[in-house]
């Protein structure tokens, strides 16, 4: 049935200033209306979408402009018109503009939020989305994958827009290139700020794919330059460059826990991007290099501490005769004018060998063929830490050519080299991160170096300055630390910190409600006595529970029927001397058992916890970013932490940091702990389980696996000064010893025993 | 110690009419003072070889010219200056040019007759040879790999150059990508005559390959462009490409058996290539697909009749994320505007699909991949047989797209397309070769496809006339077919039919002398009577020995000790009509035990050999072109033809063709037959063998195997009309099932059995 509504379009002729032309504005604010303006657009029209909230706006975007002559789709003011719920946008056709739009409060029904494709055989060309705003659009279920921004067809263009908050599975942006049409597509994506993405656990969540090993012999030639990242925390890959031609310039990484990665195909350019660490964490990586024919010039490395898979610059061995899907040797990669202020261990080679574990591999998984032909010179390392080093090689460094590298310490004497020289440097720079060397040594002139004639900064290289690093003028700090440049300007990130609220509850309603009116982040302290809590305790907020007085704690006592507690996503609970009481039929804790879209986080502290089903038990697709437990106690529970729901062996897990200290377990039947990761792929390297000073009694007796603690496939284990009494398993966990997982003063009594196993077999991923 | 003996150097001051600079014009006689003159040389200087012969000459020409003002190497006269014995040239620097010289009699010492490298670090650039001839300039074994011309660096030139007869190892041109100093290199391949190269036997021996499966990922942009490629018969693979963006434009194929191969690498522009098969062979190819990208457009065949790896146009399945060196799957090629005149079936799809051999092969072989994304359009197949037929499919066709082709007669009912369409055709034409259709019809417009605005001669295709195939406008014949503008325009290749000079001989003496005395092809017929022969007779030559009368046969005894002939290297032996006997010490026919640097063939017809150790015994790396038996008897011989020395599995065999017809075996001890090819390796398609209408008795008896005829890794096999009595063997022979071998019609009396085996286990090549 047609609708014959009158379209409340305003008609305004603009003369625009510059090209003359009349502008055809059309106001609209229905689908309907949309889609009637969109069917009538002319080359220079401008659609404009009246202020509001779209619910359930599937746009497509289907028209013709001409090249400067734009049909463009915008909001009528940038902030006030809001795409919510089941909605998304395609693009198909040529000279297209979408400006302004705001997408929040909902999800795609389809593959993308935004796409520059409608279908197979119509996409976008010459297209641009700018000034646009994707904000926690994320599917409600983790395990959905989607994009939120899939580009198709040449010549398409993504600008100042700002997109954070993805926590389901699926790169934030993905390029394609399958088909003649998508290739050598010169897409542009610049000034944006890619703001957090949370941790996912496990692989499928970089913040940018541009192509995919199928694609990785194809012409590309993305551009992507002057973006911010913002703890793009996603995945060990921030970006992951699946094409040949890209190129990386003027980019700021800031405190993002991955890595800008030439995963597949070869001959990126890398210039002039800036990687900031702030010694906050192992996890901020740099560049990863696979396959051949990068340059990597010109970029600034400032505080990182990661290693291996996370290095500052990580050269990784190959396979040889590589499947199409797996590494490549890196071979002709330059690596020139760097600077690496305050790095530790900035150049990792052969990252990725692993010979030693042939026999749990096949051949076609056995990273042995070394860097060759690279070169690696004129880059500037400074360093003032007392131990700093330069390299750390897990293979012979026999393909690399070290030529006029700077340094102000000595390196190990293994890589002695002519071109790496230990001199005095002095550094000077306006800005907290900048520094250049006031020294001047001579450079290093390699094949097609004069094609370097820029610095970071854009200045020019003079051949008589010989300038050693990245900066050769003094830094203008603004120049790419300057936020306002990057994403939609009138858009605000909400980053700030909210206040805590506190309240003070003496009785079970006081304290429920505390919890179900809380508005961001409350503590609720609670009175000494007893708390009896019939129903289950909900918490999508920040909430805080502390006694009042640690010296008589409060008594909560839970007669709910499944749960204490249920997380539901982004919830987060600490716990801090209380005591908590169930009945032996429910959990303490539990999340949604679907739709867990984003992450949750446990503190304990100093807190007890008896007469449990379980401890923690999860649902599959369910995340905790953090569990955190100290000095707390826990008995008479059936099991522990259940951990072990993402069983599909893809690399995922239920939580990335899972810490247990100074606590103890007594009367736990089955296993107290249950954390599981499975499948092989070398970028999945997550999971990361602190069990230290902890005291373990008279559990596990009833374990069909006959363990204690079971963390199969967790790659980063902790095991520090543990004690087992009188439990009676034959396990009391294994752990995986080609990690580098050890037991460390662990006292055992009458409690079976630690095994380490060097090679733990798993399946394949990909 | 420095030698002061004065150049005799020729300064001639010329002045050039058009850029008015001084040349300096350096003639030299000798090593020293050509070495001399390049030390010395500047910008715009000749150095001139003077006449003569140079043996042993290893020319380093380092030098530096400058753009417009090369340095150039040439002959005094060209054709008049010869390079002999072990020489060499090897080229380093920038804009040096080489001119008519002429390279035969002898071989490199080093891996390359003319290398643009001279070391690791120096190469040329900018560097032209023009002009040159390389003639059977052969190594003396063919086991010695080397190339004739070594690309290296960037912008370099081979042009006007005839090139023919390589026989050993290693592909006549070769180009290197191993280095950003030799990648996005721009060679110009133009206008030579790659002459005959005669068939080798195995793999490693194509006429041209731009790459290799490491660099498969470069850019390379060679150009290939008018050349003339005369019965490149060394492998199935004419041309392999094995890099990025090549061009291979306007190359005349003329009976050359194998193919243009797209090996690895993507993206390379086939247009207008003429290939022309004259009904000759059906191993005379036209172009093989694998990888991506590629555009084969405009290009004419010719009365082609090759099938799967020899097709028209063969495009393979690949192997799933196929290994490096390996086959990638067909994605995003476009084949259009192409003219298929009296083809047999032009198209074959999924060409090397091999799940049946699953058993025998690892997985990473199975090619399973079937091609994606192809676009078959505006094709013309013309062909006036009445079993037509279009394509021949090895798998499912469902990535192909079919649009607008045009044939003149029915395609099967399973290829249907409303893209394939059988309409009246009518062909015209001014020369024997080139035909156009006179009908019009309407075209596909696919994506990109505007950029096909010309025809195979260089006419501009205008959009209203809509023509289907590689000829819009009547063609001029010579543009492409007039071999005057190929190779060095002094030179004239040898390829003339000397006349057979005939000798009649009566006695031994004479018999001997005009077999050591002939000069090129000497027939030599033997009067009725008794030749005993105490040494053994060389063949390096053309020879007929034939007896005078036929029913009264020529006997010839040999007491030779070591054998009874030898072949030398290209010797060609026919014998007709006379009987042979030995003492049952010697071997009837042998090869040098080293140094077969050419092809030999031997032909019986008519004749009896008897008392020999062995009819046949060669060494390795002795290769037959053609072994044909026809009509003649063998007796009382140890074993008999031995062509089993090639055991290094690496897919070399000893023998093209063997035919044995119409003859009969009686009392050979051990194996009459012992033919023998190792190896798998797809790219290996050879051996033939034909037996039929043969009669064996009473042999075997001795073989160690307990098998009579031996034909291991022989591809191509006819069994038919064989007739076997009281043969004591187990088995006659093992026919090899996968590739269609069977027995028909053999007569077996106490004689053992015929064995198929359907999947040969074969080692790996690579």
């Amino acid at each position: 049935m047609k609708k014959t509504s009158i379209v409340a379009a305003l008609l305004l002729l603009v003369f625009a200033c510059d090209t003359k032309t009349k502008i055809t504005e059309t106001l609209v604010s229905s689908a309907e209306e949309l889609d009637k303006a969109i069917a009538n657009a002319e080359p220079g029209d401008h659609i404009v979408l009246k202020e509001g909230v779209y619910k359930n706006l599937q746009i497509k975007f289907i028209a013709q402009g001409k090249e400067g002559n734009p049909i463009t789709l915008k909001a009528e003011t940038p902030g006030k018109v809001t795409i919510e719920g089941e909605s998304s946008l395609k693009l198909g056709g040529d000279y297209l503009v979408v400006d302004g739009l705001y997408f929040k409060n909902g999800y795609t029904p389809s593959n993308a939020v935004i796409n520059f494709k409608v279908n197979d055989t119509l996409f976008a060309n010459h297209s641009r989305v700018t000034n646009c705003v994707i904000e926690e659009f994320t599917q409600p279920s983790r395990d959905t994958k989607d994009h939120w921004i899939e580009f198709w067809g040449q010549y398409n263009e993504l600008d100042h827009c700002y997109i954070a908050g993805k926590s389901n599975q699926g790169p934030t942006l993905r390029v394609f290139l399958k088909g003649n049409q998508h290739i050598n597509n010169y897409h542009q994506i610049h000034h944006n700020h890619f703001g957090p993405r949370p941790r996912k656990g496990g692989p499928r969540s970089e913040t940018m794919q541009i192509g995919d090993s199928y694609t990785s012999m194809t012409p590309s030639y993305v551009n992507v330059s002057n973006n911010y990242f913002e703890r793009c925390n996603g995945e060990v890959e921030i970006i992951s460059s699946k094409s040949n031609f890209n190129t990386f310039s003027n980019n700021v990484f800031f405190e993002s826990e991955g890595s800008l990665v030439l995963r597949h195909g070869n001959y990126a350019k890398i210039d002039g991007n800036v990687f900031i660490g702030n010694d906050n964490s192992e996890f901020i990586g740099g560049i990863r290099v696979i396959n051949t024919g990068h340059w990597i010039t010109n970029n600034y490395f400032y505080k990182l501490k990661g290693n291996e898979f996370r290095a500052p610059i990580a050269v990784m061995n190959g396979i040889p005769k590589s499947p199409l899907n797996r590494y490549n040797q890196v071979t002709d990669a330059v690596i020139a004018y760097n600077s690496f202020i305050e790095s530790k261990t900035p150049f990792h080679f052969s990252v990725g060998a692993n010979l030693s574990q042939a026999e749990v591999l096949p051949p076609s998984e056995i990273r042995s063929a070394r860097p060759e032909r690279v070169i690696v010179a004129n880059n500037l390392v400074y360093s003032s830490a007392n131990n700093a080093s330069l390299i750390k090689a897990y293979d012979k460094v026999d393909g690399v050519k070290f030529e006029s590298n700077i340094l102000n310490f000595k390196v190990a004497s293994e890589f002695t080299s002519k071109g790496l020289k230990t001199k005095t440097l002095a550094l000077e720079g306006g800005s907290d991160i900048f520094k250049k060397s006031t020294n001047q040594y001579e450079t290093y002139k390699g094949f097609d170096f004069n094609k370097i004639d820029k610095d970071i900064f854009g200045n020019k290289r003079q051949d008589a300055e010989n300038n050693i690093g990245s900066i050769v003028a003094s830094p203008e700090a603004s120049v790419l630390m300057d936020k306002s440049q990057y994403g939609a300007d009138w858009f605000m990130s909400n980053t700030g910190t909210k206040k805590t609220a506190e309240i003070i509850v003496s009785n079970v309603n006081d304290f429920i409600n505390a919890i179900k009116n809380t508005n961001g982040k409350t503590k609720i302290i609670l009175k000494s006595g007893n708390y009896k809590v019939i129903e289950e305790l909900q918490i999508s907020q920040h909430i805080e529970l502390a006694s009042e007085d640690a010296s008589n704690k409060a008594i909560i006592n839970f007669t709910s029927p499944k749960t204490a507690f249920r997380f539901l996503p982004k919830g987060r609970l600490s716990l801090d001397n209380v005591i908590i009481n169930g009945t032996g039929e429910q959990n303490t804790f539990t999340t949604l058992d679907k739709n867990m879209s984003k992450a949750y986080n446990l503190f304990i502290n100093n807190t007890e916890i008896q007469n449990f089903k379980s401890i923690l038990e999860v649902s599959k697709g369910a995340f905790a970013d953090t569990i955190m437990v100290k000095n707390s106690n826990f008995k008479n529970c059936k099991a522990g932490f259940r951990l072990n729901k993402e069983t599909n062996d893809k690399g995922d897990y239920n939580a990335a940091f899972v810490t247990i200290k100074n606590s103890t377990f007594n009367a736990i039947d089955e296993d107290v702990l249950n954390y599981y990761r499975g499948g092989y792929d070398e970028s999945t390297i997550g999971g990361y389980l602190t069990l230290t000073g902890n005291t373990f009694t008279n559990s596990g007796k009833t374990d069909k696996d006959n363990i204690l603690l079971k963390n199969r496939g967790i790659v980063n284990v902790k095991f520090v000064d543990n004690t087992f009494k009188n439990n009676p398993v034959k396990l009391v966990a294994i752990l995986w010893g080609e990690k580098g997982q050890k037991d460390e003063n662990t006292t055992l009594v009458n409690s079976g025993e630690v095994k380490i196993v060097q090679n733990l077999k798993l399946k394949l991923v990909y």
